[in-house]
Parts: structure tokens; sequence; C-alpha cells
């Protein structure tokens, strides 16, 4: 590439990532000379080619405006990453288009056999009896009332005292957390993530144009220093995360640092959104930021993909009073109503005696797997960095003479998917770290495939080792 | 309100409607003065009240800056609606909330008891014996191919040739254009609109915070010249329309008009959204925009909400290849996934010989509605605006000596529920027009209610005449 080349290229990415859109004036051609370190007269070339190309006009006296269309909103040319590997959205890809053969062991769900197929089974056939007006009809814009009157049941039981007027049903917590990004943000404010987080998180915060501040998580929370600091230097709008058990790292939250956490936020005149989807698999209660702030600055986040099905979707969102009916209003103009059937055979399976006896059957059988995959994984030197209390995650540290490279073409090459932590984290922070599904890791081949790769992938094999 | 009131008054009307936010500066005293006609020791003293109260700052020879915490995004606060009947979403949600009892002739859909309820509860009981995987699992992010595969061979008859890789599947048509509206809109942006159109585009795209420009909407497509004109003056970058049934209007699209408007979207670099839910109900066919111009600058949007259920949600979009990998990074960013189950019970149902039957039916009884409702109407004096060639919709003109809203409090005291003409279009162009559902008004009550309601109205009618 020739410097004018260099120049017209940035410029072009510019325009890409929608940091210059129609209109827009172009910096000088003097400050962009400086801040390229090219000469001015490279920069008025390239501005010359641009304007012959009719990207942009120049205006006698103020300048050069953009006159290229608008460029659609292409999340990966927001800020373009390198590695695919490590790209948010295509991990997720990845894993939602794997076969049902292979080994999962980096996904966020439970294999289908450990899932209650013969509850939905009858479930889905009781509803497929229920009335016309049911089955036919959009539902009532905040959702079916009797599974609110006993989410409002169930919320109690973890000290979130609410209605069910306060509960709103949509068709998944992913699209509950993007609704309240809807109404909480605008383009260029902050938002605190945790640092290793769900990698979705911030897929969703680039459609919203925001910028991410990645805070330290420690095993019983974010660093509370770490916090106070994004806090004074960024003024974040909402911090998002999984207090009950947590993603990537199945790390709880301690009772000190929900406390202070709730402190920080309503000093700090933010919202804290809980993504609690993975709740029905703790074993003893947590503390939740929404119980100890009574949803002042805090929105309440579940759904049933991750112990019911993610095939039949239900999220809802559970807020203050005040504003449950903008966000009704939200919910009506961007996709008018939700899934009503979903919502009826989740209700026959919660209130079926059977769900409360499969809940705690899978937690068993998780806690099995959760020492299991711990021992496994030690005895091949892959370090997990808690032993969390309970849920379907175990995040671990590989040993350094790991070429992660190889160990993952290798695993891929046997048909077993990987979650690379650095996927979940900011930057190269988690370069040797990786998220295990405990539960996909009980097929009976995976800790043998993962033996074989650690083998492979290590720099210090003795050459004729394989 | 005082005068200082006043001022404060419009300023905290900015930051509810978003148009100032934190950070930015307000106009200058002399400047905000002149536009509101008050004198400027008006206007210190309103900022000056401001700045006791804290709601703004003002820094040393720039002036003033906001420093009020970002107002959430209240889609009643973007323009406040004076009349509470014409707010598109309390339509909705009216209509939404609306028990089974009542008559809902305003609505969107057909009655619970015209929709194939038998052939969807056997789909149902037969989607409940599919694999695990099926019921469990998250869809791939496409969606379900063999349903792609259908939906490519049905487009085909309507001459839109695209293979199944180009169409996605989502929960919604809802969902699908405001996915689309995330992809190809800027807040500031221009889209055209029909007048009247459907309401719900109004309160999407004030979600986007785009300017909507609308177009006279005449029998065969919209005017073609203040189409061009719109293009001229606004510069639009989208376009958002229902070629094949029109809501609400229930017009269809002339072949001329068709090819009018695809030469200039195409000159214009604008792109058409055709949300064409209405397609199964059309007896003879009509030209779609996306065909003629091949899917170049159209996006073709289909749901089943309005022929096998709003409860089992199920849409999808058509577009060209180049786009398809940005619109799943988009959806997965945003919602993940879509209803995996929904999309197996539509795709049984559709394969199923009674579809097939039932949707021909169901034009029989479609068209012996219309002819029913237009000979009703007429004798109370109520004149269609054109006689639709299908579907559900009847565009109504009401005689001028009608009180509107005596008609509607008379309707709505009896349990009937109404969509006023106004809510579909700009400013007040609607005034007495009515759309009616002519399917819902089938209700053996409902001429009868309405008629009375005619005589409560009118301006004429006799003294004694109740």
């Amino acid at each position: 590439m020739t410097k004018i080349e260099q120049v017209i290229h940035y410029v072009d990415q510019q325009l890409k990532s929608r940091r210059l859109t129609p209109g827009m004036r172009l910096p000088s051609v003097r400050s962009l000379a400086k801040q390229l370190n090219f000469s001015v007269s490279t920069v008025v070339n390239a501005y010359e080619r641009m304007l012959s190309m009719g990207l942009i006009e120049s205006r006698a006296g103020s300048g050069f405006f953009v006159c290229a269309p608008l460029e659609p909103l292409i999340l990966s040319h927001i800020e373009p990453i390198q590695d695919q590997n490590l790209d948010p959205l295509k991990i997720s890809r990845q894993l939602l288009e794997a076969s049902s053969f292979l080994i999962k062991a980096g996904c966020g769900w439970l294999p289908d056999d450990w899932m209650p197929h013969e509850a939905l089974r009858k479930a889905i056939r009781d509803t497929s009896k229920d009335s016309v007006f049911e089955l036919m009809n959009y539902s009532s814009p905040l959702g079916l009332s009797s599974l609110r009157e006993l989410l409002a049941r169930r919320l109690h039981t973890k000290d979130i005292n609410v209605t069910p007027e306060q509960i709103l049903l949509t068709d998944s917590g992913s699209y509950s957390i993007d609704l309240i990004c809807r109404f909480l943000l605008k383009p260029g404010d902050t938002v605190l993530l945790d640092d290793p987080c769900y990698f979705n998180f911030r897929a969703l915060l680039k459609v919203h144009q925001v910028k991410v501040i990645s805070v330290r998580y420690t095993p019983d929370g974010p660093d509370i220093e770490a916090f106070k600091q994004a806090i004074i230097e960024h003024h974040p709008r909402l911090y998002i995360t999984n207090s009950g058990i947590h993603n990537p790292t199945g790390a709880t939250l301690s009772q000190s640092k929900a406390h202070q956490l709730v402190s920080l936020i309503e000093h700090a005149n933010m919202v804290v959104v809980e993504d609690d989807i993975f709740s029905d698999f703790e074993t003893s209660a947590s503390p939740r930021l929404s119980a100890l702030d009574g949803l002042k600055n805090s929105i309440y986040i579940g759904s049933f993909s991750k112990t019911l099905s993610a095939s039949l979707r239900c999220g809802y969102i559970v807020t203050k009073s005040e504003w449950i009916d903008y966000l009704i209003d939200l919910k009506v103009a961007t996709s008018f109503s939700h899934n009503n059937f979903s919502a009826h055979v989740l209700y026959k399976i919660l209130t079926h005696g059977g769900y409360r006896k499969h809940i705690e059957q899978l937690k068993i059988r998780l806690a099995d797997a959760m020492i299991i995959s711990i021992h496994r994984l030690e005895k091949i030197r892959i370090q997990p960095w808690i032993r969390p209390k309970a849920g379907i995650f175990l995040w671990c540290e590989l040993p350094t003479d790991i070429n992660i490279q190889k160990l993952m073409s290798y695993c891929t090459e046997k048909g077993v998917i990987l979650a690379l932590g650095n996927s979940f984290g900011e930057a190269h922070t988690f370069q040797n770290f990786l998220r295990f599904n405990i539960a996909q890791c009980m097929h009976p081949d995976f800790f043998n495939i993962l033996e074989d790769a650690m083998q492979y992938a290590s720099m210090n094999r003795p050459l004729n080792s394989l």
C-alpha cells in the first residue's frame, strides 16, 4: 500500500465503522497528516483521490465532508478483530451451527439428554389442548399472568419482592438485556462489564455503539477498587453482570461485595442489569443485587433456556413499577409481542411436580460432573481458577508450555469445540484460559481427546513423542 | 405557569425527548430568548434556577451544559401525542389487552375461530415427538433448513428467486423490520412511509430516532410525484411498505407503479423493506418490488402470525447474499437465537395438505365477509375508500356529520374496539376514516351496534331520537 492508499484506507475504515457518517466533516488535512505522521501533501493527494471517487466533497472555506452513503451496521467492522477465533460472534455461531455429534465442551448449555425432555413433551401435548384463544392469539403485553404470578413467588424466595405487574415476559434473556440497553443507553455511553464476562455482552454492546470498560473479576465478585476507579474515570451508565453464578468463572458474589456494589451503584446514579439465567443451578443462596437494592438501581433478568429448553424460548425482565410501561412500549414497537405458546408450556412444566425433582437430580449430576472434571483436568495439568459452588462452568488455566493454537486445532480435528479464554476478556489477559462446560465434558471420549491434545500442544514434549 | 417555568419546562422537554443529552451545550441565553419570544432576563433567571437544581452547569466562556443524567428512551416523550386515542402504542396495547369477549373490529388479525386450530393442534402434537436435539437445543443461526427450503420454493412462485441461504428466520415480522432498521439506519436518517400506513411502523421508527416523511398512498400505490419530491428534498435511506395487500387501505400495487418505484429507489440509492405478511390472503398475484428489482435494493419480510398463529411466532427476512452474514451477527448479538419449536410446528402445518385447503376456504370466507361488510357499511353511510381485491381490511370514510369521539365512546361502551383513521396517518389527514377488519366485523352483534353508534354520533339527529 502506498502512503496515499493508507490514508484512503484509514478514512474507509472510519466510514465502515460508522465513526464517519454522511454529512460529517473530515479532519483537516493538517490534523490528519499530523495524526497519521504523513506529509500534508500525501493527505492532500488522498483527499483529492477521494473527491474524484465521490466519497467526499469539498465546501469552500469549511473543509471536506463525507458524501458516501451510510455503511450498514456491520458488527465486524466496528472494531475489526484480528484473530477470528476470538470474535465473540464467530464463537456463538460456531457453537450454534455445531451438529449434535460434536463434543461442545466450550458451550454454555447442557447436553440435550440432561434436559427434562419427557416433562417438556408432556407439557407441549397438554398445551396443544389449550383454548383456541391461547393458541392463536397474540399474548397480552406483559405476558401470561399465571406464569408471572409464579415467577413473582419464586423471586420472593430470593428476597426480590415484586408484584406480577413488575414482570415483563419476552422471547429470551438476550432480548431482555437488549431491550434494557435500548431503554437506558445512547451511543457513546459507557458500560461496565466484568473481565472476564459472557462474550455475547460485548457483541450486544457493539450494536449499541457504547464504550465498554472492563473491571477485573475476582473469585467473589468484581474488584471493588477497580470498580470505584472506573466510576470516577468513566461515569458509566450501566453495569451488566451475573451475580448468582458468574459466566465464565462460575464464581459467586459475596455478601460484602454485593453490599459495596449496591452502594457504589446508587451513588454513581447508574443501573445494574443482573442477568440471572443460571440461578436454577444454585445449591445455596448467594446474594442478589436486585434483592439488596430493592430494584431501585437494578434490573433483574431471567430465562429458561438453560434448564428447560433453548428451543421454546422465554425470558423475562423484573423492574420497578415506574419503568414497566415504558419497557412495554419499547417491546410492542420493536417486536409487537412474544411467543405466548412457549410461556404456556413453561408454566405447565414449572407447576408440575416433576420439574423440582428434575432440578434436584440435575444439581447432583452437576456436582458429580464438577468433581470428575476437576480431577481429570488437574491430572493433565489444567488448573481450575476456583472450585465453583455450583453451575456448569469451570474456568481453567493452562500451563505455560501449551501452545493454545495447537491445542485448539487438535481438538477441532477430533470434533471437540473449546471456548478460548481470550474471547471472554479484554485484550489478551486470558491467553492461557479455557472455559469448560462440565456437563458437556462428561462425553465418554472427551478427557481422552483432551489429554492427547495437551501432549500434542506441549512445547516441552520430546521430539519423538508423536 | 410563569414565564420562567415555561423556559424550564421547555428545557425539560428537550431532556425528556433526548434532544438534549448529558454534556451537550444548551442554546445561548440570547438565542433561546429569541426562539421562545421571551426577554433575555427571563431566560437568565430560568438558567440560574436550573443551575441551582443541578440540571445544568456553567463553564466559563463556553456557556451552559447539561449535567442531568440521561433520560431513558421513553417513546411517549419523544414527541408527545396530545390525543391518547391516536397514540399508536396505546392502540396496539389496547388491542393486545382486549379479552376474547370484545368485538375487535379495528384489529389487524383474524378471529381465533377463523384460524386453522385443528391443524395447529396436530402439528404441535407431532412436533412434541421430535428428537431431543430439536426440542431442547438452540436453532442454527439461519433457522430450520427444511422450512427455509419450503419458503424459497414459495417465493419462486412470486418471482422472488432466492436460495434458502438468503432466508433468515426470526421470531416475528416486526422483529425482522427492527433488525433491518438497526442494520441500515442511524439516528437522524430519513425514512419514507405511506400515508396512511400500519401504525406500528411509526412507533418502531421512534425507537430508531429517525425522521419520518409520509407519502400519500393512492388506490394503486404511493403517489409517484410525491415520492420523487420526498427523495429530492429529504434523501431518505429507507422506505417501508406493504405492496401485496396494503395496511390499512387494502390496496394493491399496480404493475406500472411498482416499476416506477423500483427505478426511483435504485436511483436514490435507498432500500425498500417490503413487509408482505398478508400475502397468503391474496387471490390474484400482484407485483412485488423484491421480485422486480431482484433484491438489489429491496428486502422482503414474511411471517405466519396472520394465517397460522400469533402465539407460536415466526417471521423471516429475505435479502441478498452479501447481507445475510451481517444480519445473522446482529440477530445473534441482540437475541442469540429464535424460537425453533415454532419453526418446526409451522413447517409441519405448511407441508400438510390441510393448510392449502384452509387458506382456500379462508379466502372464500373473506370474499364473502368483504361483500357483506361493504353492503352493511354503505347502508349506514360509511363509504369504503376502495373495494380491496383481497385481505382483511376495509378503509372507510365517515360522513361529515359524524362526531368521531362520540362514535368511539359509544362503541367502547358496547365492547367494540375501532381503529381510528388518524392513528394510521400523519397529522389529521384521516380524521373521518376508520379501518375495519372484515372478519372481525362478522360478529353477529357488530353492525347493529355500529348502526346505533352512528345514530348516536350524528350531529344531524333529531333531539328526541335517543
